[in-house]
């Protein structure tokens, strides 16, 4: 497998690209590659090329355009994962995990049980873009999710949202009644869809009364509590069938 | 949410338990219960009682139990995990989430290309068994699965297996055609499954051979390289749909 660079502003009309600084870095300080290598260059919104380094001498790092190379298809339903922040490193596994399974972008919020506040969170998109950089390279995703800027649960609700919105709600929740995963294949399949995943302490009920008055279908994974951490990444696997070709 | 304590010699026709002195110390020394306190206990085996602590002033903790408590289903498939070793914290996230995804065994076993070798795994499998109990008693399951002994792939692959065997391989393997999980939808639902997972480096071309030639079914999640440590999670999230009510 060819190592993967991301170039962002890529130019295939000029045949070649150069690398930006960090991952030139990459190349040449971490791999240790050389001129007349062979890596991977893509622009994370859906182009990549087969590309021989010219020359690793100095910083800046130029590889020459060989071959457009075909990208995994995308997902048939384009997903926004609007996840409640995570504390510790809860919500950085699930950024990397949510790009690797295919979502368009994700929506940080915060809910009324989450444990870290909006305050704290602006430097964390930023790390968080570095994550879903790394985990598109890894998993050889041709685009990058877009991480959006974190809102309040309410803000988020009380936008404009196209497509189905689900709202996964823990066993404990009776409030409502939930939709099982098997039973919402029963659906239409949308074009396109926003998944709903809350903080380590579960939605309160007033958030699940609001979310589905504005209109989001309370869905479930089952019988037994996940990890918060963990309910993103099954959320999309199992959403992956149900909406799967 | 009661707090929960694992008493695997739970009698219930003597109306009261004493619990295991590790979960003694939990209730007394971090959760800093008293008597008169209620909790909830299970025996690993499905059964489960809500029960007040008798008295917390001995390192010999009782409890009385009050009434039996409905366990949370179990998956209409019994899944065993057959996982290959991981190397670092990634087989225990792995006992952790299967736990939490309710299977019934987790298999560890040794592949061509894992990190990690055999003798030094004698150890991790009574870690890995306590890391299952911590993970059923936060999911409020009334399971514990079992954890087996590692093995040889080849090992496994040549001993006794009913039900249906899934492998699952990475998008690189091109010496398969891999069901989806959409597709596997049509073929009947069994009564119990394997479902094999690879190491990081994936399965070798020899062990895909020697597995589909035993008589397992070459299954794919989709057209993205998922990190070897959140397979499992999404496999069984998947199957979860795949098989689910």
């Amino acid at each position: 497998m060819l190592p993967r660079f991301l170039v962002p502003d890529l130019d295939p009309s000029t045949g070649r690209a150069v690398l930006p600084e960090d991952e030139a870095h990459h190349l040449k300080r971490v791999l240790r590659l050389r001129a007349g290598d062979e890596v991977a260059v893509f622009d994370g919104r859906g182009r990549e090329f087969r590309a021989r380094v010219e020359s690793a001498a100095s910083s800046k790092i130029a590889v020459t355009l060989l071959e457009a190379v075909r990208p995994a298809a995308d997902p048939p339903v384009a997903i926004t994962l609007v996840q409640s922040v995570l504390k510790g490193q809860g919500m950085d596994d699930v950024v990397r995990d949510a790009t690797m399974m295919g979502v368009e972008g994700i929506q940080p919020v915060v809910a009324a049980r989450s444990l870290v506040k909006a305050p704290a969170l602006h430097a964390a998109v930023a790390r968080w873009r570095r994550i879903a950089v790394a985990s598109a390279k890894q998993c050889r995703r041709a685009r990058v999710p877009e991480i959006h800027p974190v809102l309040p649960l309410d803000r988020w609700l009380g936008g404009p949202v196209a497509g189905t919105v689900l709202l996964f709600v823990e066993p404990a929740v009776v409030s409502v009644n939930p939709l099982t995963m098997r039973r919402l294949q029963s659906h239409a399949r949308p074009h396109s869809a926003s998944v709903l995943v809350g903080p380590e302490g579960g939605w309160s009920d007033q958030e699940v009364a609001a979310a589905t008055a504005a209109g989001c279908l309370a869905v479930t994974l089952g019988p037994l509590t996940l990890r918060a951490d963990a309910v993103a990444l099954a959320a999309l696997a199992a959403l992956s069938v149900v909406w799967g070709e």
